[in-house]
């Protein structure tokens, strides 16, 4: 097995460990006892999460809550290992639900999963290695996740059933994480009470009220600190209120009463746009669905809902600007979504560093604007967790934006550079530090240009297939023609720009203000447009994609003499070779595209395939 | 159950009857007795499939081989049923072999299958209503099918037994159909022998030799009258000799030899191209691989090899010249192989009758080029056998072609129509006749443009994407940029036309001399390039494409007003509805690419989205 950042930690933890604390005493005892270091603890319950370091003459003490103590022995470990210091004073996650969200089916399938099968279903069954599942639990709890939900958004049958049938396995799944501090989530079918006999699945509808109270009292007779649903309502053919003529607040709020006094929470995914628009439709726009859906429910969810947002309008493309609902839900608590798995942004084949996108995200709209953040799993069973061993960088560096949102990609990089590779020199953690930082930039430049979106293929997203969703019913077009292309999405437009606060309405509704790597986003142009550094909107295109390729070429020959230890240079080495020939592709597929349909030569007098 | 166009007959053939002469028996008294006729037959064994039919005093008498007395019985109710004549003289099928390939695979799918589920296999196992085989034996004799290969080219497991573990139950499905005159075949993976634990399945390879005649002694044991293997053999990533070093001679002739003892024949697959070309490369031009593969090996196959060529170069799109090779194996025994399922014509939701089809392609090449005909099957589990009930007319009439290749289009057309829909009046007859006859035309207008291809769905084939295919690695290409579309296959070009006799390629070579509905197949066209009729390329497109809407709209009107049997007016009206729809999705998908690319505006001013 492949041990991730934790290398330097024993390779299992025993069973009979059952509470934080005990975990925390085996690590802090397994990695200091060799250092001649003794670390002591003592727990204070009104701490929860957080914890104190404090150094003494023999060593450590970590004062804790029930699961602070636990962090905090990580946080211990991680400073030693790195060289970092000791934080200061009382450290405290800044998000109490710092979720993963897994797409797992329970026939061992991941939606969207690139990194083998599901850790944990198999068969329509719960079935895994229970040493795997500690492993997983301190992966999580190392580096700060604290909630896991355990099937996919689309719940797909038998998967309905962990909150009736399934529960004693779902029960027993929870136990073997609880001493990671990690709780588990679910998502249910909204439709649900229909399967169990019910006429209607209306929210408002006391039957189906009753339905959901008797079975939230069940399940947390079950699991009493389940962390609570996950749903996916009226969404990509999903069932949900509209059926009903209800709307989301009433939806949502009906499963949140049913759940509330257990102290669980209602996860509700404002994923909701027309799935099934006509192409020739102009005033459709996609990115506008969510907030003209939500925006005016702002107030009118409980207390125990969290509206859960993908960090874009779209769809966790590339590039997007952020979605507009952060500037316009203050009465309503939300959840900030990001996608670990690579569904867009290269299988986990191509390099994809996130911090840089996060910390975008975050100085954006504030990390005080969300009140939880979830982020869509990249694990599966492959040997190293998440099928490139560069991808599990952004499960650590997820969890510890989770804690720290304030924390600079370089930061985090570095930080897991440290722990993941400790033996390369300062010099190799450098380069490997400079090109994981790059890494999304690089991808960008050679894929979709500009904001544009959706060039991929449709089938499976990875590689490029620039007019493949032009004409299908997703709501996910480019437009280009002979002249110029993307859509208008100002005020001449379909007014999507002015779902923001005005003055970044503003900054993106003109041209010569809107960010570069948005332009395509927010506006249709001609090739011929004149960019704020001087060459044309197609050259910036060509030169980009030559840029993106070349950059990945150096990547290659980077990492070609990085002495990354024997397991992952194979690994990486030979997915290096495939993002190669898809960074290739996508240069000469797009650059083609474009040549095409502008006409334009290149400046530079570079190969373009007619 | 649907009988198709057999619903004058009884509804069930009894198990018990065994011989040919004992079904034609049971169906001609069952047929006349309630017409006061009488039908009296005698075998004459070496007439083989042939028959006489003569009218007496009390009805007729028949005259045949073992099936020829079945063939000749169901000629009789044809007459009878249409009002046609007594065909006389001696009738003998053109093609001794009238095959009908079945893409079932053992899990019950059937790929390319759009009428439901496999007949016979589920669940990796042979599951059948025996009923409903012996109703599909009766289908096929009364159209004259005489060889059923029961399971996919690609051999999917676990198909491969099929010629060992599962041969008794192999045997069991062609004792039900061996009454019919219908002999089974089967599609064999040419890798099998190292499945059984040899290291190689190099076809001059000894112990592969003797590993194959081993198997054809103990299938054709089990099986006497097993027609033979049908073979795809290095083609879209199926084993075959070339993995060997060797060539398809090579490959075909040891499966050949192998069974030759049993009169079994070996049908391979010319089907044969690069499926994974770099859409930069514009030398490689798929259309031309198999000529160039295969016709340097004419007169090198042995007897019992017939190689099975599709009917154009490509792959059974709407419009394709015929294949060259047909001019060019003078020394090769061949078969023509169409397709019945619609794959790229409509899925069985559009109306596609392909009697016309198959009238150009055998005029074009002469029926006596091949020496046998194949068609890919499009049954299946669905209650009318076709999923659209027209659709049952292809079947019908490919088997008539199969006996009467100088069969003209309208006139299979209304024998079918007589035989199925017996209760329409002499108008609505021929309203129906006319609808069916110009389907084809149809569909051919409202999709890809004179003869460019491939512009369907990459993902099932079923609707447009005319960029879909563009960047891919099938050697699909259709190049449209700014200025114009389609691919030079002159000498000027790739060479395909110089693949045809002299005549025939200068005849494509000129695109003023090409015919219009081949133009884009053989030439790349600026969008000005005035057509034979002075219509502009573009015009033409555009014309076409609404012409080929109105044209479908005016089905939809036709069929409104049909008294057909309400069981098959229900399905007809819901397809038309969704034909409809992708007609309509056609027309605007490609006048809309067309005017992106070549900003022209239509000349009668209609609707074309931007």
């Amino acid at each position: 097995m492949h041990y991730a950042w934790l290398n330097a930690l024993p390779h299992d933890i025993p069973a009979t460990l059952r509470r934080s604390l005990e975990v925390a005493a085996f690590e802090a005892d397994a990695f200091f006892a060799p250092r001649q270091k003794q670390v002591s603890f003592s727990v204070e319950p009104g701490l929860g999460e957080a914890y104190r370091l404090e150094e003494n003459k023999d060593g450590f003490h970590v004062t804790g809550g029930e699961s602070g103590v636990l962090y905090g022995a990580y946080a211990l470990i991680r400073a030693q290992q790195t060289g970092g210091a000791l934080p200061q004073g009382e450290q405290r996650p800044h998000y109490p639900l710092r979720m993963l969200n897994c797409w797992d089916n329970m026939d061992g399938s991941i939606e969207r999963g690139y990194a083998g099968r599901s850790l944990w279903f198999e068969e329509d069954a719960f079935q895994y290695d229970p040493r795997r599942i500690r492993q997983l639990g301190r992966m999580l709890a190392s580096c700060g996740v604290n909630v896991l939900c355990v099937n996919n958004v689309n719940v797909i049958p038998p998967a309905q059933h962990l909150i009736d049938t399934l529960l004693p396995d779902l029960a027993a799944f929870a136990d073997i994480l609880r001493p990671f501090g990690v709780r588990l989530m679910v998502s249910v079918d909204f439709a649900m009470p229909m399967q169990d006999g019910l006429s209607t699945a209306d929210p408002l509808d006391a039957a189906v009220q009753a339905w959901w109270a008797d079975r939230a009292k069940e399940i947390w007779t079950a699991i009493p600190d389940l962390a609570g649903f996950l749903v996916k309502a009226d969404s990509e053919h999903r069932p949900g209120p509209a059926t009903y003529g209800r709307n989301h607040a009433q939806g949502a709020n009906m499963l949140a009463r049913a759940i509330a006094p257990y102290g669980g929470q209602v996860i509700w995914r404002a994923f909701v746009y027309n799935c099934l628009q006509d192409w020739r439709d102009t005033e459709t726009d996609r990115p506008c669905a969510a907030f003209a859906l939500y925006q005016p429910m702002d107030g009118q969810f409980d207390d125990n809902v969290i509206l859960q947002v993908k960090n874009g309008p779209y769809d966790f493309q590339v590039r997007e600007p952020v979605s507009p609902l952060f500037y316009a839900m203050p009465r309503t608590r939300l959840a900030l979504e990001f996608q670990l798995a690579q569904e867009y942004t290269g299988h986990q084949i191509d390099i994809y560093a996130m911090p840089p996108l996060w910390r975008e995200v975050l100085d954006a709209i504030g990390p005080d604007t969300p009140r939880a953040i979830a982020a869509v799993s990249n694990l599966g069973r492959d040997e190293n967790w998440t099928g490139h061993p560069f991808a599990q960088l952004n499960l650590y560096a997820y969890g510890r934006f989770a804690w720290e949102p304030d924390m600079e990609p370089e930061a985090v990089i570095c930080e897991w550079i440290g722990l993941t590779y400790g033996d390369l020199t300062a010099d190799q953690r450098d380069a490997l530090a400079q090109l994981l930082l790059q890494s999304r930039e690089t991808y960008e430049k050679y894929t979709a240009p500009l904001g544009l979106c959706w060039m991929v293929n449709p089938a499976g997203h990875y590689g490029p297939s620039p007019y493949g969703y032009e004409f299908q019913s997703w709501g996910t077009y480019n437009r280009a023609d002979r002249d110029a292309v993307g859509i208008d999405r100002t005020a001449a437009g379909t007014g999507y720009a002015d779902q923001y606060p005005p003055e970044i309405a503003a900054r993106y509704a003109d041209p010569h203000s809107c960010p570069d790597n948005l332009l395509l986003f927010f506006h249709r142009l001609p090739y011929d447009f004149v960019m704020q550094d001087g060459r044309t909107l197609i050259q910036r295109i060509y030169d980009d994609h030559f840029e993106g390729y070349d950059r990945t070429a150096a990547m290659a020959e980077t990492l070609r003499v990085l002495p990354l230890p024997e397991q992952d240079r194979a690994v990486v080495l030979e997915r290096m070779e495939r993002q190669l020939r898809n960074a290739r592709e996508w240069r000469d597929v797009i650059n083609t595209f474009f040549r095409r349909f502008s006409g334009a030569e290149d400046d530079k007098g570079r190969k373009i395939y007619k």
